[in-house]
């Protein structure tokens, strides 16, 4: 009773995700099927590597993650799939997508996938592995095949990551970068708020803006730039109902800094 | 195999809907989720609420409703599980979400969710109870925990309502509220059109308007104001191709008054 | 354990297809529901049959296709149900929905939905035969229903088809129709792009207006008109980045002639 997470930009409209699901059907019908989005921007690897890792950790051990956002499909980019420490599953495209969902429960294996006889054809289509690759893979990992079989093994290391520094705590406050981009414009980075606990009053930089650090965007008026820490649980730096990306000309991988405001300074919010 | 239906003002592109289901499916893999919709307006509990009430009755005995619009998350709001008489679930806030569906199939019992045994965390999300507390109370139900094991027992008759007047039948019509505001503008009030059988012609008020009753929009010209039985069953009145809510200037909880009109009266049109 | 595959034009807002779905649990509890889209353009039967006839050849046989894009509802069209060669279901109104899928896994039997013990009322709503016949139809062949026992057979050349020309293979090329057009305004032909294989350069005619075969939409500046094979697998007319349908006022059923291209023309693109 294997519980298969769906992640894709393949929209609503058309039957993609159905015939992924069909071909799924096929090969392990005693597979859960849960949705987690679809409609990831097409072809925004960033969002969807942050929608997957914020979502993940929710699911039970054994839970295989099948996630395709893929503007690289049809090239020699890798199709992988990776066993994490804990014992779940993630198979997609190497270009950065599943990796973010790997960073606290670290890959324990990985295989690149060249084993046709896991596959719906051995000639799959050129443009939707997805359908031909991805899901029949996912299929036969629901019904028990082992992960060696599915393609030689890769070094976890040699997997493509998105080019974001590592969240980085120092003594005066902690280094990251913006991972995505929300679609009101929020700049979300990798710096988990909980390292903010206790820390008192903070403040946040990207490029040359620092701004404070608030509990709420109400704390703000309208258009100001603030950071806070998401419903997602990471730093993001906002402009309370405007769109931070374009005031800021920020994007993903730009460094963040957080720094702790010190003692002299009282903190401008007892929540922040 | 317990149905657990999922109905949410979360919107599809985010993963919280998804990190639901991971909880569920971590607690009880064997649960099948249905989702109802999670496009209901952000925070307008009389939509979840009339969206809720139209479609549970189509579900077996046994199934548990997971519903969560929530605007007073992190408030003292009581987040609570209910068992109908037929046997069904509803787990939610106690902000007069749930209480529509339970109009006919009474609440045979209630209870406060105060159990953090049965919840994700002991700590729940100030902002997240729906993956923190509802969604792993609704796994637990599936899995067959005891409705009084969650929390103390609560008194029916002391669970928010919204401040609709029921429908009262008179000698002379009808009298109710508008229940929701559909995404047309139409209002849609809590009298069952099923009251309407055999009764001639009819008209409905709203504040100081009154119309006749019609079969469909099309019975009148475009911009006119009517009243008809909507395909939800309810008596809705709507503008033809336009908002009924901005033409009467009438929201949730306005009386709406039906009345058969005198057999000196001869019915409009014949399927009225 | 059989999977039915939902397909309508009821949108994602209101509980329409939540309703089908609880009926259908109701009734096979075991069944696993796996939707399509519910976002086929309102009363667009020639959208919906495109996007089953793409989708269902992934299911595994024995799937249960209930489909209900369904403007006759409530007029005397018939409602059916049919099994494929194959052993798969198509459950929906009679109005060439459900053809489309049925071209190549023919029809073996066909019956009119007329024995209102497999419906779930005997006085169905004029509007909603979706939860009222179709759904408890599908519930009931999940289960292990016979065919025969849910109306009489009917003869399946007398399902209704869209008024569309069979594609034709000629010496010269193949002629067809356009079955669909999708959200851009792409007109899709039912010519499958498979009889173009090894053929060469090639050309495809819509009403007055000849165009080059390419193989995707950057072989051409933006605004010009041309063919190619989708990721559907049929051939479709184009613009690039704007909308075939009203540049060349073309619509379903318009027959479309694929012609190749003499062996003294050479190739324009060698992936044509």
């Amino acid at each position: 009773m294997r519980v298969i997470t769906l992640l894709t930009d393949f929209g609503l409209e058309d039957g993609y995700v159905a015939a992924m699901k069909g071909v799924v059907a096929a090969i392990a019908p005693e597979a859960r099927l849960v949705d987690i989005t679809h409609l990831v921007r097409p072809q925004d690897i960033a969002s969807g590597r942050f929608r997957l890792l914020t979502v993940a950790p929710y699911f039970p051990p054994g839970t295989i993650h099948l996630a395709v956002v893929d503007p690289g499909v049809g090239t020699a980019r890798r199709a992988v799939a990776i066993r994490s420490a804990s014992g779940s599953y993630f198979v997609g495209p190497d270009n950065g997508l599943l990796l973010g969902a790997l960073e606290t429960d670290r890959p324990a294996a990985a295989v690149e996938l060249s084993e046709p006889r896991f596959w719906r054809t051995s000639t799959p289509s050129a443009t939707f592995h997805g359908r031909d690759v991805f899901a029949p893979v996912a299929g036969h990992l629901a019904r028990g095949v082992d992960l060696g079989a599915l393609g030689p093994t890769i070094a976890p290391e040699t997997l493509v990551r998105l080019g974001l520094a590592p969240s980085r705590t120092l003594a005066d406050g902690v280094d990251g970068a913006v991972q995505a981009v929300d679609r009101f414009g929020n700049l979300i980075s990798n710096v988990p708020g909980s390292l903010l606990a206790g820390r008192g009053a903070w403040s946040a930089s990207v490029g040359a803006r620092t701004v404070e650090g608030h509990r709420t965007y109400g704390d703000v008026p309208v258009g100001e730039v603030l950071a806070l820490v998401g419903s997602h649980g990471f730093v993001e730096i906002a402009v309370h109902r405007g769109d931070a990306r374009s005031a800021l000309t920020a994007n993903v991988g730009d460094p963040v800094r957080i720094r702790w405001e010190g003692a002299t300074t009282p903190a401008a919010h007892p929540g922040s």
